[in-house]
């Protein structure tokens, strides 16, 4: 990918990327109810300019039945009204939130008098690259907004008409809030060289944030010379101890997979105690049947499960994101931890219990960034955590992870104050 | 650089990475009494192997001399018995710190009964590479045995001796404590070529951080798909407000240069508002002549500061590392802020100021990692900050910023605890 680059691109990302910078400033010390001002003056915006958005979103819709675009993806690029009421809705909540910036994360006097105090602000430029769905460019202005963050958003091409209509209503709303117009900007060019200038805008782009399918986000990891925060899918596990009420466990492992079935969230794979086995698969499986959930799991279980496929060692770890489900029995927790270390994606993974000790045991040994005790893997969700609206599920360690709300979008700075303090 | 990774370094980094992710899983888990035995274990090692320690010193301080190192490099690379003793103290200390995997960082019950919690986790394993100082190796170690991580340490070579020796008596004292000797590893080949297979080690290590010159940072982060946090070194100002009380300005204008002119957090430049100057400049002068500090400054205040030089436009933003200063008046607070921003490199700037608007502005305004009233910028050092033995001082705005210790090594996990709940 490097070798697209190409100067004109890098130079317009560039010049973008400084408007930001200065964006930048202004942003990180206005006012809550300035930001909150613009933020609700951008959902009016959005719902007084219905029509024009429709007429734009029909120009992509268009396009995309002459491209052939599978049916799915038709229906996540449609900006019907609901879904605008959405963004607008989406962005009055973002509005009541609290705002992450200038709260004091810890404070403390040292011995010598001198207070610490580590306060949350802004990282600054945040760039977001996103696929298909219109919407999401509302919703990361808006939550790079209530951050104090300017961003360069850059979506799907196959959803360029409603992107720039989004981004031009959002300008209005801005302009309305007397904020800097390059607090929110949308990269116009459809050019895939776009993305690895932004992925190496030093100094200029504090941190950039793929969402969307893995060849994206693997082209910005191996161009990025900027901080990264990766959106990887989940391969998420339920586990079912042996001590699991066995209600419980039939609802939870159920759920987990149907009623969401193509979420980073969604159970992939479901992992039985063999104690347990006799008693909950028999109700699993007839569950899954009556949804037409496909069932893959290992001889020693398939007895139990009328109907299902037997497992092969490729359906571990994989991710269906359909209404397909892997299925193994355990001989103890111990071997269910094994295999989440092994298969998962620490993004999400469940144990059901009711033994305090495996409890404890699961919640310390499982290296995810949910773990989740006796609930659905479906909770690992920004607005479940209460977060607010949520800029996607990290999948890294590093700064933030698991669900990411406005806050994540922060950094902090040392604030340190003396009486004349000096180094001796 | 990337075209030297050699297959052979590439497998042999890979091969250590595995090694230190089972160590991983065992230091995860393990109690705080289990890794506090560890450290003051390997203090005890190190006191009990001077002889030793001195003896392959003076391999790598004969070499040095062979080579014609700078003296200077030559004192970084010594490691006397005071130094021996300074670092089994270090690690001491460290045992003595709280630990900080498994801390709270919040938790709270959602409105239907979840309770989230935000539980202080390891990152897994943290690959740092550094230059000279031998007992950096140790620090590092004790930094990421605390915090619950496996390391990989990769020291310059002209201290391959020491670092050797040093990592040997390591594994003893983890020996003794039961710990998985892979938990602290140390490259023993000076390839560069290992440098780049570490940071490309996706999958296998969590965070890689060069501590040395530019040209070290920049080849990590060139290479890098994995996470880099960068420690650049600091261009820290001093702003002496119109209200600062002219004997506290002097004094900390002075001293947060002299004190240790070669250091990340030494103020480069002073800033000085033009209705202050003559109260101060002069005295200021006077210290500095006597410590024999050259002055560099503008034209406006040149003469109030006897002895100093003309600054040329290229003396402001710059890291002199050395007995030389830049010299600046400035008409306002924002003349000041905008310099700060113009040429800092956002690490450290103070405010000398009796005024509270000022010091909310300069606070507030300031986008560094350490922001600091009436104080020594000196002070930006996780020892004086509390947090105990320090990795670093982070220039970057991800995942920790400024002065870094154990508990910044760390990530989080959500646990989250329900009693059947489902997403419907």
């Amino acid at each position: 990918m490097t070798a697209q680059t190409s100067q004109s691109v890098t130079d317009l990302i560039h010049a973008m990327a400084k408007n930001s910078r200065v964006a930048a400033r202004q942003l990180a010390t206005l006012s809550g109810a300035q930001k909150n001002l613009a933020l609700n003056k951008i959902a009016d915006a959005l719902l007084a300019n219905q029509p024009r958005l429709i007429a734009e979103n029909q120009k992509d819709l268009d396009q995309a039945q002459k491209d052939g675009l599978a049916p799915p993806l038709i229906a996540r690029l449609a900006l019907p009204e609901k879904k605008i009421a959405a963004m607008a809705q989406g962005l009055r909540e973002i509005a009541l939130q609290v705002d992450p910036v200038g709260q004091t994360i810890e404070a403390y006097d040292r011995p010598n008098g001198l207070r610490i105090e580590k306060r949350r602000v802004p990282l600054g430029v945040v760039a977001i690259i996103f696929e298909s769905r219109p919407n999401v460019t509302a919703d990361a202005a808006g939550i790079c907004l209530k951050s104090g963050n300017a961003c360069i958003l850059r979506g799907g091409k196959e959803a360029i008409h409603s992107n720039l209509a989004i981004a031009a209503i959002i300008k209005e709303g801005l302009k309305a809030a007397a904020i800097d117009e390059h607090a929110v900007q949308l990269v116009e060019t459809t050019d895939r060289a776009a993305v690895v200038a932004m992925a190496t805008a030093e100094g200029l782009i504090d941190l950039i944030i793929p969402r969307g399918g893995e060849g994206l986000i693997r082209a910005v990891v191996e161009a990025a010379t900027i901080p990264v925060i990766k959106h990887y899918n989940g391969i998420c596990h339920v586990y079912l101890d042996k001590s699991a009420d066995p209600d419980m466990a039939v609802k939870i492992a159920v759920s987990a997979k149907v009623d969401g079935v193509a979420l980073c969230n969604t159970e992939e794979c479901l992992l039985v105690h063999k104690d347990l086995a006799p008693k909950v698969l028999p109700r699993i499986a007839a569950a899954f049947r009556e949804k037409k959930v496909e069932m893959r799991a290992d001889p020693r279980i398939i007895g139990l499960l009328q109907d299902a496929k037997l497992a092969k060692e490729e359906d571990y770890g994989k991710e269906f994101l359909d209404f397909i489900i892997a299925i193994k029995s355990v001989n103890s927790i111990d071997e269910a931890i094994e295999h989440i270390t092994r298969y998962g994606s620490q993004h999400t993974d469940a144990i059901v219990t009711s033994d305090l000790a495996a409890a404890r045991k699961f919640t310390t040994e499982v290296d995810s960034a949910s773990v989740m005790v006796n609930c659905s893997t479906r909770f690992a969700d920004g607005g479940e955590y209460g977060l607010g609206a949520e800029i996607g599920i990290s999948t890294d360690k590093l700064h933030a992870r698991g669900p990411m709300g406005a806050a994540d979008l922060c950094t902090y700075k040392y604030v340190v104050l003396g009486n004349g303090h000096i180094r001796t």
